[in-house]
């Protein structure tokens, strides 16, 4: 029996892992979680809409029952293609196929000083810190000094793609709805949200319909939307831009880019932009037997995305559908089949009733928009209680205009 | 008007301050958490049957709308009685009227290396160090000789009062429903559960029905009861008992005593056994005017409890309502209510349909006892939408024989 080894359970990782149960291989699935996370809402946990573990989903349950699945929760810490094998925070792992599907994370583009003070939220975790950060920073605004005071009460997103807009307008809201009864001392017109984009506009990748709306949505909920804008410094108190304006504030989201979580042990030569891993159409590593990249992590050029597909997941699902065909056509020596991407546009949501939706033959945004982003995210996620517990959650918040979450909850106490 | 300052939001602070919202006074109330948490299911988030949040009430969405109540979130480092001030992690605040509900912590009786080894279970954080360090530590056995294996899968439960025996059945329960499905690839039969108790029974305070059903259901579950047994050392690889017995574990939970939170500045002749400070009638700390003392941190003597009350939410809930109504009585210059405890009984829940229950009337056990001790418990949680979610949660789980949040999740990484 072939053993096939996964790094990472995100989309793409998962998404095989789930298509190979009870398959005849013997399949390893590591991740340096025991969960597998809904990264796009990851916004709703740093802005206390939702629960931790609302959208994180332990792997062990996913794969009860099915004994040619073995989950190892560890760090890949290298690559050795000739051995064909890993070595991980476990021991060395031989593999006949190897899956490398370890997603992407927060990319500071080198700024140190940025990387060390700003706040990134690609990891369940980040999120939870972003969000007890937030309100941490709201209490000492209680008894700071004037000056320090407005630092604590500003918040500054950078990137105007959908995680940037969605963050913005999930604080925006927090400041209209749910701040002002909860911190009565303080005056919230004093808190500025400004989002902060190097490109000319939001939601950059979507139609101009949906980043028009998205601006204007952001402008309607107080969001200060600097376009043309970049971060060149940020010491934790200051934010400084390429134009030479600076900010006051203690929070400092950063949404403005990802790189690939690389791991050692590959030739440079098939490493791309953006710590990418080159692939050929069936998701092969470029010259590398047996190893495979899919997702955020892989770097495929067609003639339709001549600089790579978008890091999104459609396309780690998508790859991963491939990928597991493939596998099995490998298995029966038949001819494998090329991947190729069918974009079915994308979304965003800004707030109550506010999305924005590009699909292939419509446009449209506002409240069935709205609804409709709710309704697939609810049916993207893994688990029915899970959906259930979001729903009722979403509608409570809906009704009551509260996010319930409002906890600074650490669990690092020894 | 009066300034009343309470330390402390656990039973006894949370609601004296909620019966001053919208009185006569201007109240301040500091914890060191910006969240009430409700002690009593602690055990089911080690044993990942709930989630934080679930029992976890954020402090100012209590108190939205009520102006005259101040919450700080703050360290309180002394008293100061004869200025009438605090020091705290935000500055000094004075006051006419000083409550202290700074509740118990876990006491580990001086015995240093346990308590460096040891997980306690006094805090929302120890509940989730708990619940993360149980996983991880199955994740560890996977890989583990054979010697290191055991140690690993053993759990040693140290005290048999209500939180011990609560937790035990939990444990117990996850062996036999979850663990197995999880981890196809470990025997847990290998994995022995036990309660050990320095006295002569579980549940010593309840009733000797109580006391045996509790063992009875506790040995139906597989856990091993050792009465009049205790602990001399833990090293954090092997527990040592009193009678030279040595058991192999990494998973040692202490649940076998506690001591009063004491804050510096209060003179040595008001503190009695246990840290806990000694109060008239009227919850005044002995000799020091206006400074009170309320729950778990009060030692009051009457004729019926002549070794102070017990340390439970009833007296807390029972002593804030008398204390509430002796500062109106003090305003309008009345005399004061003695405080006198009346015991209403007690109860523990072992497993599923399987839990003991003392009413001053009547004595049940069994489907019944458990049916009442979850109502109960869900009327006495804060918050519409919690109950509503924690009933889900135990629906969820009694049909699916899951508990769903076996999730290590960190937030410390920044």
């Amino acid at each position: 029996m072939k053993k096939i080894v996964i790094i990472g359970a995100g989309f793409a990782g998962l998404r095989l892992a789930r298509k190979l149960k009870n398959k005849n291989f013997e399949v390893w699935l590591i991740d340096k979680n025991n969960y597998h996370q809904f990264q796009p809402l990851f916004y709703q946990v740093a802005t206390s809409g939702l629960e931790p573990s609302s959208i994180a989903f332990p792997l062990r349950k996913v794969f009860q029952h099915y004994k040619n699945i073995h989950i190892r929760y560890a760090e890949v810490y290298e690559i050795y293609p000739a051995k064909k094998s890993i070595l991980t925070s476990i021991g060395e792992i031989n593999y006949d196929y190897l899956v490398i599907a370890t997603g992407a994370d927060t990319n500071f583009f080198g700024n140190q000083l940025v990387e060390k003070n700003a706040l990134p939220m690609k990891s369940l975790s980040e999120a939870l810190n972003l969000r007890n950060r937030i309100l941490q920073n709201l209490e000492n605004a209680l008894v700071a000094d004037k000056d320090t005071k407005a630092a604590l009460l500003n918040i500054v997103i950078v990137g105007g793609g959908p995680t940037g807009v969605e963050v913005s307008g999930a604080l925006a809201e927090m400041k209209i709805h749910v701040l002002p009864k909860d911190y009565p001392e303080l005056d919230f017109n004093k808190m500025n949200i400004y989002l902060v984009e190097a490109g000319s506009k939001t939601l950059a990748s979507m139609s101009t319909e949906a980043s028009a709306k998205s601006e204007s949505y952001l402008n309607k909920l107080g969001v200060n939307v600097l376009t043309s804008t970049q971060v060149t410094s940020y010491d934790g108190n200051e934010v400084v831009f390429s134009n030479g304006d600076k900010i006051k504030t203690k929070n400092l989201i950063w949404a403005a880019g990802v790189k690939g979580n690389l791991i050692k042990g590959l030739p440079e030569n098939v490493i791309a932009k953006g710590n990418r891993i080159k692939v050929n159409r069936f998701n092969e590593v470029e010259g590398i037997k047996d190893v495979f990249a899919l997702g955020d992590i892989a770097f495929m050029v067609t003639d339709k995305y001549p600089n790579g597909h978008p890091q999104v997941a459609t396309v780690a699902n998508n790859q991963a559908d491939i990928l597991f065909k493939n596998i099995l056509n490998l298995q029966n020596q038949k001819t494998l089949i090329q991947f190729e991407y069918k974009d079915r546009g994308g979304m965003a949501t800004v707030g109550r009733n506010l999305a924005v939706v590009d699909l292939p033959f419509l446009k449209f945004q506002g409240f069935f928009a709205w609804l409709f982003w709710m309704f697939l995210h609810l049916m993207l996620i893994l688990g029915v209680k899970n959906k259930l517990l979001i729903f009722i959650n979403w509608m409570w918040s809906y009704f009551t205009f509260d996010q319930s979450f409002r906890l600074i909850i650490k669990s690092d106490k020894k």
